[in-house]
């Protein structure tokens, strides 16, 4: 990863705190990587007005005005409904291919394979970075990760966009102070985005996502006592289920954290999917890992960011006596419950 | 599906009950179609003598031979090792495709992105079937099964090649005699083989996988009572789970039928994975739809081909006193316990 990177976020009608993941944790985590984001409807702003969060960087309303800012590339921070480039943002992307900027994107359909911009990207010498196009040569999981001596956490939730990859990054910094040697194994776009490397699990093919959990497991843990595995989706989910369950199963972690919305009772999208009440679904989640590697659940990340001070309080104090476990939300306090939980469980194993 | 289709099938070296199964299961449903069976190690032999079944289905020692039996395709009938199509294949597809034989192909690795043989092709007029190609727009599952009327049945396995799809097949033609409307929902390249039509979902995009079993369902629904979904790797398996819970999730069975192997104890290639006693599988089963649909289990299908005749009548006694279930080997035996398990259910479904 170039460390000279100056991005300009394409967010166009989107920027906001649900509506822009790539972009929000990459100006949550990255910030010094970003100059602006583009989007009409919030220009004028700043990311910390927007966001609540990203200080004074700044939102303007044309790739010109973006332009003016001096990135060195335009990362995609959103993705279009339906998935597909529309004819606009190719455009777009073309005139900033034209005036040199690498493009970022983390969409299923490959910016590279369109061949106008594969062609301008060429003529202008610069490069396009397909985040989630996977490796060429991926195989079929064969259970290597168990030769491993690295400790292995996979985040787990009970619905997509709950915090899974949020939480391993608002940790990984705490286990390192304490000399634990812990390594982020991005599985999405964005934690790719954020690490510099990963394999993005959902889009490989479909019998290959449990050797790229494997692939990605094994690099990870070299020269790593531990390895945060970014968990997605959820073993209820109707459309992710096979992505969730493909990891868990490819990347065979020791425990899982859990991740869930105290108020979120059903899976987004989908409201004829109920999320069973929590000591359940840790169950569950026990019971999916359990015939192949016993993997119990050893804390439990809250997302609280739409409950008040007190609410976010009772509820973690709530999770907490319903599942014995330590519980906080790890991008609202301190995350030093997870923290500890973690680091104890790597240290009872190292010591085993 | 062309109607005057004569198969030509490549299994060179590697023709046998448990090695072949593209080749053996076309033989088995289709034999109309196959003229005959391209393998040195078997050269001279029946498909009868080689497999118990096919009759006089000649097996030849070379594609000239095998060209003197007038086929009009080549179908690839085994996968070579690692997925990839080595060289000498390639020689041998290109003098096929120089003789006008038509390509069928179930391998990961598409024949026609081959430029030499997709070259070859065109200058032949003959046309490459890669069956493992998924379709191009395919999208994440939206839960829209559930609006159909017709009975949906997943068969499901403690493990791959088992018999999930070789069950679906045995029941087919009994279902139609009662006179219920029922389709064959293929997921894998020989069931598409045998169908004519289906998503190999294990080669689609990841997070596809539900999509594309929710599509396939609605398309198979269309005008049926009675869909029968060819089911995919095991809820246990280290490497196909993923495949395998996509699917469920995504075909939102209305009940299942377990496919198990009496002498199997462990994941095939996986022995680190112990399969678990049969009535707990089914249990297992049973939970792993339940979050999105109950989906019982109503019978079992097992694969006694490696026992004695006593020791099969054993099996299906002692299974069906174990889970209370309707059991035989439907592939051995007249399948009429399974066919009427599927019709009860389905009848008491429709007259609710």
């Amino acid at each position: 990863m170039p460390t000279d990177l100056r991005y300009l976020i394409l967010a166009d009608g989107a920027f906001g705190p649900q509506t822009s993941k790539t972009a929000n944790a990459c100006i949550r985590y990255t910030p010094e990587r970003v100059v602006g984001v583009v989007d009409t409807t919030q220009a004028g702003r700043t990311a910390q007005a927007v966001l609540g969060f990203g200080g004074d960087i700044p939102v303007v309303g044309t790739l010109d005005e973006g332009l003016r800012l001096k990135p060195t590339a335009i990362l995609i921070g959103i993705a279009p409904s339906g998935g597909q480039l529309p004819e606009p943002w190719i455009d777009l992307l073309a005139r900033a291919i034209e005036h040199k900027l690498d493009v970022w994107s983390g969409l299923h359909q490959f910016v590279s394979d369109i061949p106008r911009l594969a062609s301008l990207a060429r003529q202008h010498g610069v490069t396009i970075h397909d985040l989630r196009r996977p490796p060429a040569d991926l195989d079929v999981s064969r259970g290597r990760v168990r030769d491993i001596s690295a400790t292995v956490v996979l985040t787990v939730g009970t619905d997509c966009n709950i915090g899974k990859m949020t939480t391993q990054l608002q940790l990984l910094g705490a286990l390192r102070n304490r000399g634990i040697r812990t390594r982020f194994a991005a599985t999405g776009q964005t934690g790719i985005l954020i690490e510099g490397s990963g394999i993005g699990v959902d889009a490989v093919i479909a019998d290959f996502i449990g050797g790229a959990a494997e692939r990605l497991v094994l690099e990870s843990a070299e020269g790593a006592d531990l390895v945060l595995v970014e968990g997605q989706g959820s073993i209820i989910h109707p459309s992710f289920s096979g992505v969730t369950y493909g990891l868990l199963h490819g990347s065979l972690p020791h425990a899982q954290v859990m991740c869930a919305q105290p108020s979120r009772t059903a899976i987004r999208n989908h409201d004829w999917v109920a999320i069973p009440a929590l000591p359940e679904f840790i169950r569950m989640s026990e019971a999916a890992a359990a015939p192949l590697r016993p993997a119990p659940v050893i804390a439990v990340a809250l997302n609280t960011f739409d409950l008040s001070e007190d609410d976010a309080q009772r509820a973690i104090e709530r999770t907490q006596r319903e599942t014995g476990l330590p519980t906080t939300d790890p991008v609202r306090y301190d995350p030093a419950p997870l923290v500890g939980a973690i680091a104890s469980f790597h240290e009872a194993r190292a010591n085993r």
